[in-house]
């Protein structure tokens, strides 16, 4: 996590007890290529079920074959040779965030445990940038600015709830009950942290689902603290795998 | 949910307004069976590639022949022919169980949104069953009464904190702010309900992970709300699929 | 199977041994619809996670609801509610086109194993409406007829390896060779069948994949006899799922 | 592919036609690891949710800390940290063979295509060191040697279908006859080669059922071609991962 977007605020109501632990208030939420290995001639190399020896040839083909073969695997939904990759990720984001991530059933996880750790009083507000406010119908909600109180509403009201419910934390933990009873009355603000692995075939699919892109074929409505994870894993995806995003856009944004 | 279980007490230090929201504290965990289509004779159509047609034959050969061909494919893991059967629970439960169970990818799952709907103030508290300490190191944790006060300690710390996240939700919803911000201050113990659908191999997996039995071959260490789910699973399954189950037991609680 | 497409050719160039295997060619590809629990209601049921008691709610709302629901929810590709059902298929079918349908990763199968059982002396051979010459490049393949003496050419030439094979094949078997060496001279024109099991979301992107439709947003190019395969199917989801159905023609026939 | 195992001979019964396709007679199976990114410590680093920059801690502990915590992990069967890396193989074997491999849908696979490429003539026989005869029932088959010809007998009845099979392949080709057709003729024990990425959870399950290991927990029969396959890749899993092989060997080769 950057430092940026941080902020430690009092926590609203709670009286100055010198000794309680310091809330921290964070509005970033940050992902991190911890490892990967994946590259747009891996899919050329699934495809034509060929190996690195191989590649010569296609690089004398020039990139138009590399990026004409990519283009019509996407086109054509021959969605297999973009598994054969691997991207790991360290995100951490508020538990309701990693909730949406951990729906994708393609990738592997591992959250760190609040029945094994005790957790840190770290939790999440919007930042100023954050539409706070929803309009229209379910499925059709557009977001947007309320006037210039609430964030300050928001913040100091769920800064009164981080500090009620981290001291009873804290108090339960203390008097010996254990970490996995204590932590039910945390929020689901609260920050956790996650190791993704995913393929950019699985990856593809979350960004079409957790994106908000009106020019995709099918747009998706994610909320804004999940699309932030993905904006960021688009970014490496488009690093790593140039040719395979430029396809995944031309195409409508559907995963292969 | 049957009643039998819940209580409503007064939140620990909220002041007595008549108009705030009255907190149900709940320590029942339900899992109802609402659609499947399981039964031991689906395994021996499937090993066998066989109809409905066909039954007869087997049922001619006695129960010896299902049991010995059922318990066969469980020794040897031949585990496909567990997948062709479906059964669809309705769950209800905190959110921090509903984690638990959405680990299992091969599953489906739909689960009430907080980003729609506005979430009733319903939150889990153990009950007086509940073994709330735990001793010895991460990994190796037992679970032991503690003395008399613990359930009234986290009872009591818990509505306290249930009591102020509630109240901080519905002000911000009354201030106009989205659900799914307004949500975030609301804490794991609160209800979620799942429908979730599995086939009798994934649910022999989800069982031996989320069930303490010490007599199986891989014994498993799950949080206690977990099990109550799982246990309830378990009793449609062996209901449904007895010999299926009583393989199951034989060799160990490894799904095929 | 039915037996109006069968068809028993003397196989070319065999000597006339009155002890021979009588070869059955085929040019059927059978898919029964054994088992299933699908109704578009459960769709419904699935995205307000709620139970059949509820349905009445929603069918006094008339099929305007429940179709909007389920378009929206096709058009926003919120798949997880299509994948509470289950539908079990037999089929009947050359290896090479069970090797396609068995390339689909979220579904059940179970085949029948040349391990364990002889195999029978059937196998396949294109109908007279088989177009049966590829013109254009790899990727942009069209099929055509041929002149009027293809289709005999295959049969014949076909139907001499099937001999040839089979005869091979149950000698070995004679002379004690086990099952599972034998069966590697057989073609993969032979006939399997197989038990498989998915839901409506995993049949949609099989039949988006496994069908020719030129107006699809993702047009594909199976090969006709999976695709024969897949039209069956399409039928049953049809029937069972019309709206559901017709959600997905209208979105396109990508899978949510 | 080596080239010791090779052997290429004429096949029996077919006339000495100097045109004729000289058929590839083989009898090795290979398995490369073209890619990978997998070692101990990343298991490590899933299960504690950390970075490479942390891996100098668990070093400092010793391997003892790390076997230790493998060990546990496998034991309690905490699989999801054994997902976090990747293994890439390029398998050259027999189409019966890889149809065994392409059961597990864990994995994810691109295989030449005989729709898009005309196949060479190769063909798989078994060496002089394959058990060809099975005694027992279904289920518990053993296999043992029969006498010194059946080894000449297989080889000489699968040539000469491989032989018939070929020139009926070529000759519908020549003949115009679409690739997709003309294959159907062709042996399931004709070679072809698959590209197969999985991580080493989804390798243990493999090998768990495609190795016989008397000492297994629950040992497996597989025929003796896909386990050529798993031997080879075990020995990868091996190189790559000891201390995660060792734990897997010490609790029963029971995947986590």
């Amino acid at each position: 996590m950057t430092s940026e977007n941080t902020t430690t605020l009092p926590a609203r109501g709670i009286p100055a007890d010198p000794d309680a632990p310091v809330l921290e208030l964070r509005s970033d939420i940050s992902v991190d290529l911890v490892d990967h290995s994946a590259s747009d001639l891996s899919v050329v190399r699934a495809a034509r079920v060929s190996t690195v020896g191989d590649d010569a040839q296609y690089e004398t083909k020039g990139d138009g074959y590399v990026a004409g073969l990519i283009d019509y695997l996407m086109k054509s939904r021959h969605g297999s040779p973009f598994e054969h990759n691997y991207l790991t990720f360290l995100i951490t984001a508020p538990i309701f965030t990693v909730r949406h991530l951990m729906r994708h059933r393609t990738w592997s996880f591992n959250e760190e445990s609040a029945r094994y750790r005790e957790l840190r009083p770290v939790f999440y507000v919007p930042d100023a940038d954050r539409l706070l406010r929803q309009e229209g119908k379910p499925g059709h909600y557009t977001y947007v600015a309320g006037d210039g109180d609430d964030h300050q509403l928001v913040t100091e009201a769920s800064a009164a709830v981080y500090a009620k419910a981290y001291q009873e934390y804290t108090g339960m933990l203390q008097a010996g009950i254990a970490r996995e009873i204590a932590r039910m009355v945390l929020p689901v603000a609260t920050y956790s942290s996650v190791y993704a692995t995913c393929n950019s075939r699985a990856l593809m699919h979350f960004l079409s689902l957790r994106t908000a892109r009106p020019d995709a074929t099918y747009p998706s409505h994610p909320q804004r603290e999940i699309e932030i994870v993905a904006e960021q894993m688009e970014n490496s995806l488009q690093k790593l795998m140039p040719l395979t995003h430029a396809a995944y856009e031309a195409h409508g944004r559907v995963s292969p």
